[in-house]
């Protein structure tokens, strides 16, 4: 495919669970894309440069010709409606609205979760403090919604989106580091961290945390 | 309009700034509803019929025929794609990039303001404490965010949508605490505060704070 002009900021830790989301959108689509990073230990998201390309100076960033997007899930609406390829949402009103709701649900809620298990956990190595009472409720929580999502069924939406992969890696913060989750919740996420796309991401060359 | 089948759930105490951000999307798009409280102080959201309705406890939460929807921005993107009447969303992928980008980011940074100014502060009384350090170089990163998306115009987009509507509000959690915004910003603040959808949600009888 020829040049799109897109490049996609995302963290130099390749740790973001929000850039990981717009990388893994992009491979899925097959889209070729500059990488480019961004070290927010350095704060260089905080730099002149980068706080004018993205204005609310967060990653991942996507800039399309001189079109720059901050938000992953702004970000990968915009891939799909401009895209072709495989889709990352579904067609069906009901369907796509439940994917959003998952995709939002994750980035504003069960934050007990979020900072007991960092994507350090996930991406360098495991956690080795026990969840708090806190965070045990909040995985109580995840698992009841992602329970009553699922059912039964492979995917959240009854097809493949991207919103799976996103549940697959709030998941994921607790299955990998050995915390308690249903099985069958424990066996989608890894049918997930097995796609390709998601491989690659997990598979990247990363600098040692400082 | 014949009646729709819609249950909106929003907080009993009308304080939910993503509440208020469907009960504006309903009323633009002159959707007949009928309006359902839940009662978070007392935990109501966690209970069996409405864990069960949202299976993420939260509120707001759209009931539609059989299908259950939570999360304000999926709410109000299902709301645009369903049913007729003005646009919530520029229909330009561009445009309607930077309003979910808007959406997205108003839900997921800037926690300094929204604990220092809660949304009692607009709705009850104002705040009689300034802000902390922290919050004041968010307001910073709102204000720089925020006039560099509107330059000069009226709108986000362009033209209106709902997004100017969630900007709004958290402009306001300063403005309307006397806390340090530039004049531009609050003056557009203050016109999308007139519109009737909003007003009518600001002037809700609330029950007295416990
Ligand atoms: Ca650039
Ligand atoms: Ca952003
Ligand atoms: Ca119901
Ligand atoms: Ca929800």
């Amino acid at each position: 495919m020829s040049d799109l002009g897109l490049t996609l900021y995302v963290d130099a830790h390749f740790s973001s669970p929000y850039a990981m989301s717009v990388f893994v959108a992009l491979k899925e689509k097959q889209l070729p894309f500059e990488l480019k990073t961004v070290d927010l230990h350095a704060g260089d998201n905080r730099a002149d440069d980068y706080a004018h390309t993205s204005l609310t100076q967060r990653v991942p960033t996507l800039v399309h010709g001189n079109f720059a997007l901050s938000e992953s899930s702004a970000i990968t609406e915009y891939l799909d409606e401009t895209f072709e390829g495989v889709a990352l949402y579904p067609r069906d009103p009901q369907k796509r609205a439940r994917a959003r709701q998952v995709q939002a649900w994750l980035r504003s809620d069960l934050m007990p979760i979020r900072e007991e298990r960092p994507t350090s956990t996930l991406f360098y190595a495991p956690s080795q403090t026990p969840l708090s009472e806190k965070a045990m409720a909040a995985a109580k929580k995840l698992a009841f919604a992602a329970e009553g999502w699922l059912q039964d069924r492979q995917y959240l939406c009854g097809e493949w989106s991207l919103a799976d992969v996103d549940l697959a890696l709030m998941l994921n913060r607790l299955a990998l580091n050995g915390d308690p989750i249903p099985k069958v919740l424990a066996y989608y996420a890894q049918q997930q961290w097995q796609r390709p796309s998601v491989q690659e991401w997990i598979k990247m060359q990363r600098p040692a945390l400082a």
